[in-house]
């Protein structure tokens, strides 16, 4: 069970529902937290958690909230956390000594190197950053497997399998049946979808997110980057994951195992429960404000098979988890930049996934790439998808 | 893991799966067979599996047997098994030196003496035996725990809750979800079901079993003996088990945890993967012939609440429960008899239920009742319905 947790992007929506748990509870503590550049509400979550160290990513962010803080002078100078900026700032609060947990909700590419510091620290690992282990999980998991660390998925369908194999032998397990709402275009065809703008797509279902991700959820992208980290958290083969279709997000995920016997975890849509979930398992203690499922009231609960020709960026992720390499970082960085490019509307919904699959063409690959590697790609990947859309150097 | 199985009750449906399973693995040996009187099917699972002791309850039956055996002289000497009968002998099959477990699918009371004899000589036990736990449970559970002993149920249900706890601690459980597929009468009110006979109640939308369960499960009463039987079997209170409506027994029964999380698990309605477990656990081989389920065919699955005002048994029996003592022997033997006499036309479907209420208001009940006592109040349950009923005493 964790006690003293560095949380990397506290002020995520992740963030902010872990610092929730946090304040339920008087033997969980922040001793670290670290965010991008909104230093408004890190100052509030400085006030209220007392954390003992702080990154502020942006450089000059770091030293506006510096001046803020003594000028307030609300924290007595042995409570004023030491202030730290930059990757190594990220890198020392995830690898932060007084943590026994580094809770890694950063978004991007840019929690991998963090991710990494805190397995060198035996930190246990809470992990909600998808590029970890997408682009990285070669790396990452015989690491964590040499280091002996613990790590837990935050993601609900991640969450749901490992719940699902708590107990379980690893070669039971015949297949992973990972569960996707389908987003808000599902059961629609592709000419259907040309016209649709940013707008449309941002209205899910189910489920309240950022804009990022409720595009990745729309062109199921999203699936494809969790079969991807499905296959390196439950060390099985991307063809033992398969994605299936249940709209109301009411199952979070499935195993199937060999003797035929399927174990399913199902749960309110809230993020409350699998972050709970990877600080205090196997604990379950009760989750203050977390809605109860009631399954009279859902009454029913449906299934299909996921429309891989209309949503193609599913089949290109799935196409580059079985390529391996650097495929999944192509994958992830040019869906990464056409997904910027749609929501500043400078290219159509389709054009996401035709966008990913020419930078999959054209990308050269590399069998066990090296992280330089992976991030050398992310970046050719990037303008590669600009210079693809005809799009000027500058970022959007 | 099981290797020596004694199957006491191998003429029956459980029983000849368990054998089924014992057929496809070399590990596996049936060492001991019992059964209460079908000696042609016994002799065949003697040739095929050659126990090292057999007992027909029926003394004559055994002697039959004996003969048959000698004449036939298919068995060398050597491989003539050890012949008992009586209670003795299923005590002395369920207790058998050469087996690690005992497999006790016999139904009824009849089941209680051989597990106590099998939990005495430390065997693991497979119970498929209703009666035990619904009965004895206060007097078997503490001595599971006093002598070490595994004790894995065979029910679908119960070990879909069994499977859902793997891994999980006690103390996290919140509730059990027990699901029913509400039977053949589902959605019918009390009216519709007054001439209803024992034709209409035999048809079983799911699950092919034998006359005496499907009734109870078109009565629900089935449904209120699971219940009891979860209550000693997870040691939760009765208030922790609410049983929910799943038509297509798709579902096999759930847990609710107390940070809000479900588990379930899910396949086939075959007995065939909670028999398999019951002796693997927790490894889970491939099961020959087992037939996988399609979530996909499924397409949905719905939840109802159970309507207890139609299906009194039901009510009943969740009452006879919490009120422990004798309560639960006299809901059981007198649905037992009045099942019986409704399978023989001399009662009305809804008797069944006005019958056990009738009995339950009769009963004189007893704290922590010995075995003795348990089985005085089948005897007088019993009578009680025919008597109740202007039945004569010889049994139907």
């Amino acid at each position: 069970m964790s006690k003293n947790i560095s949380i990397l992007g506290s002020t995520g929506s992740i963030g902010r529902q872990a610092l929730e748990i946090v304040r339920s509870d008087s033997d969980l503590r922040a001793v670290a937290l670290a965010a991008r550049s909104d230093i408004r509400k890190l100052k509030d979550q400085i006030y209220e958690f007392r954390p003992r160290m702080v990154c502020v990513y942006d450089r000059d962010k770091m030293d506006e909230l510096y001046q803020e803080l003594r000028q307030e002078a609300v924290l007595s100078a042995k409570d004023m956390p030491e202030l730290v900026s930059g990757m190594e700032g990220l890198c020392k609060a995830a690898s932060f000594d007084e943590a026994d947990t580094s809770l890694i909700s950063v978004v991007g590419m840019i929690g991998i190197r963090p991710t990494i510091a805190a397995i060198r620290a035996h930190k246990k690992i809470a992990l909600a950053n998808k590029e970890t282990l997408v682009c990285a999980g070669h790396i990452i998991m015989p690491m964590v497997r040499e280091e002996g660390v613990e790590l837990m998925p935050i993601d609900s369908e991640h969450s749901a399998i490992y719940q699902c194999l708590m107990g379980e032998e690893h070669e039971s397990i015949s297949r992973i049946l990972l569960t996707a709402s389908g987003g808000p275009f599902r059961g629609k065809k592709r000419e259907e979808l040309s016209s649709v703008g940013p707008e449309d797509a941002l209205r899910h279902p189910n489920w309240s997110m950022g804009a990022k991700i409720t595009i990745d959820s729309a062109t199921m992208v999203n699936k494809a980057l969790e079969v991807m980290e499905a296959r390196w958290l439950f060390d099985v083969g991307i063809d033992q994951i398969d994605p299936i279709i249940q709209p109301r997000s009411i199952i979070h995920s499935m195993v199937e195992f060999r003797d035929g016997a399927i174990k399913a975890q199902l749960g309110a849509p809230s993020m409350l429960v699998p972050i709970a979930f990877s600080l205090y398992a196997p604990k379950r203690p009760p989750i203050p404000s977390e809605p109860k499922l009631d399954l009279l009231e859902v009454s029913s609960i449906s299934f299909e098979k996921p429309d891989m020709d209309t949503f193609k960026g599913l089949a290109l992720g799935i196409e580059a988890g079985k390529q391996g390499g650097l495929m999944p970082t192509v994958f992830n960085a040019a869906n990464e930049e056409a997904v910027s490019l749609f929501l500043g509307k400078k290219i159509g919904f389709l054009d996401i996934a035709d966008g990913i699959g020419a930078a999959m063409q054209r990308a050269t690959d590399k069998r066990d790439p090296e992280l330089s590697d992976i991030l050398m790609t992310e970046e050719w990947s990037r303008s590669f998808i600009r210079q693809y859309f005809n799009i000027g150097e500058q970022r959007i």
